[in-house]
């Protein structure tokens, strides 16, 4: 009989053996999946089906943890710029250990060892996954198993846009909007350990005085509510930004704009808001500022195995593990639990709850 | 008694003699002037003032032609980016001919030799002026004076946005809007020259027809009006374009950013229709085109005398020469007659009439 991994009841309503397998096989593999576009809380389905052994490159992952961003919320909804081919398994990341491997398996992934993917669209929500090895990445084994799973898109979209768009030197200032978004936290952590100081606009909401600080403490120089901008003392004593890093547009996405210095560059990475960016034509022309956008899928696709990539993570695992980039608040949430993840990971009044996390059965 | 240059009658209401020279004068010079910021019907006065004789590397100039921009306008109005101090003669643009130079003039620059200048809010709109030699660029004196006095702003401007922003090569294609403008004109027909492509958007009105077939005349790839450009059959038959040009901004400008291929760029030089430039987030996130400006002033303050400025004007008299650039439609104004030029180059109903060239009594 099969081995049933990692605690997934066999009595699920929905069982299908979808894979049959000539060669020997590992066990049995669950995972969520959707064979249509839609409401993810209808569309997505817990299916279970044999997984194979590994032959030749191929690699036995169990994931550990597995994030669900608001991106995957959207690609299951059909309204993201990639339309994976259905059907398909949801999780652009997350954080496996490497089980079993085949024997043309090369370099350093090794059972035992923890992988995240090096693809996008790879699906992490599932149990098991045969992937071949030059599609993983060895990670460090002693990084908390959160922060783990949630390096690939947040930090890297942080890091990526401090390093990439402007040249900055120490004391150089960054605004950002939503800077209490999982990607705004990295900012301000990953600025703060490079030596610049960040201008951080959010919201204003109940509590706000405990979310400035609690931004304060991880390394903001300053945080202010979108209506105190303009007028705050603390951000015009400071110089005018280079940079700004936009993930809401609309009105805000024009605030920070209107900040930047000379020659400055706004990048886009989000549209909070479900507004345009509004762009005074003066800015452009007479203040030459650019705007610009970021999108990690394309980077890394980009940059599939460009030793920047590698660099990159070498260098987020080492802030982390000089605990200076931790991740934002968490949810750890059991696979069979995922219509909670799923609603928990969109966003209510423009605003996310806690980053949700999918871990399977004793992986934590 | 001095003599009086160029036909300008000694009778004008307001005579000034504000310079009291004690060096030897060379004549009388008139010009236009303001001394508040406002209404250029109102606040333009046409004076007259002793010119002294140039002395050690100064030049002294007779204009033939200068040109009435929007900018210039907008400049005297005081909405302008730069705000000349007080009282300011206008006029950014014209070409004149060397009269008589110091002693300590040296290089190319002789009597009887064409010029213009090097510098923005020169003060063009005057019959003399004195100048540093090297503030002076030296011009064929064989080109067409409407061409000469109009080459330095506007086909600048084009030529250094088809240059600069991103690499084009033989076939590729170029969107703009404004296609009529003065910039929109030199854009097609240096474009053509360099054998690229250019779908041109144009405001729907009356004679289309005609204003379609004279910018095919001139080189047009495709003409349509905002209304036509979605679903124009020879728009969608072309290769996306990686480069547009927005001089409308508003809906307009938005229209030509989503024409625009992946990674492609647009770039804002002005906003004739008085709306901000609106940018849909998925633009720059997933079709990761950038928005930037460009400001022929500050070009120039940037590559003052550097010798990609004195290669581009090369280039353009070469296409002057070869009958491959033209001014667009003109008028000639006598300077006393500045009131109707003045007018003329005020947008009605965000259309321009044709450009309004001051000439100074017998220069043309």
């Amino acid at each position: 009989m099969l081995p049933v991994y990692r605690g997934v009841r066999r009595s699920l309503n929905v069982v299908y053996l979808s894979q049959v397998v000539k060669r020997s096989a590992s066990g049995l593999c669950s995972s969520l999946t959707y064979d249509e576009y839609g409401d993810p809380e209808k569309v997505i389905k817990l299916k279970e089906e044999v997984i194979p052994k590994p032959e030749g490159k191929q690699v036995l992952v169990r994931m550990l943890a597995a994030t669900v961003n608001p991106a995957d919320i959207n690609t299951i909804q059909g309204v993201y710029a990639i339309k994976p081919p259905l059907p398909s398994i949801p999780g652009n990341e997350g954080v496996g250990e490497v089980i079993e491997v085949g024997s043309d398996v090369e370099g350093d992934i090794k059972p035992g060892c923890r992988v995240i993917p090096r693809l996008n669209a790879w699906g992490t929500w599932r149990t098991h996954a045969l992937a071949d090895y030059g599609d993983l990445i060895k990670i460090p084994s002693d990084i908390d198993l959160a922060m783990a799973a949630t390096i690939a898109v947040n930090p890297g979209t942080a890091y990526r846009m401090l390093k990439d768009f402007v040249p900055l030197s120490t004391g150089d200032v960054v605004i950002q909007n939503g800077a209490n978004s999982a990607v705004g936290q990295a900012v301000i952590q990953i600025a703060s350990a490079l030596g610049l100081r960040t201008v951080n606009v959010v919201r204003d909401r109940p509590g706000i005085d405990e979310l400035k600080q609690k931004l304060k403490d991880i390394g903001a120089t300053v945080v202010v509510t979108e209506g105190q901008l303009r007028k705050s003392e603390e951000v015009n004593s400071l110089p005018k930004p280079s940079l700004a890093l936009n993930c809401v547009s609309g009105r805000s996405g024009t605030e920070v704009l209107r900040q930047l210095s000379s020659n400055g560059v706004m990048v886009t990475y989000g549209g909070m808001s479900r507004q345009p960016v509004t762009v005074p034509v003066g800015s452009l022309i007479f203040t030459n500022v650019s705007l610009k956008g970021f999108w990690m899928t394309r980077w890394n696709k980009e940059h599939y195995d460009h030793p920047k990539r590698q660099q990159m993570l070498n260098d987020l695992f080492e802030l982390v593990s000089h605990n200076k980039l931790k991740p934002p608040e968490y949810s750890y949430v059991p696979l069979e639990n995922y219509l909670e993840a799923i609603r928990n990971a969109m966003p209510k009044d423009g605003m996310l709850s806690k980053k949700q996390i999918l871990v399977f059965g004793n992986g934590k």
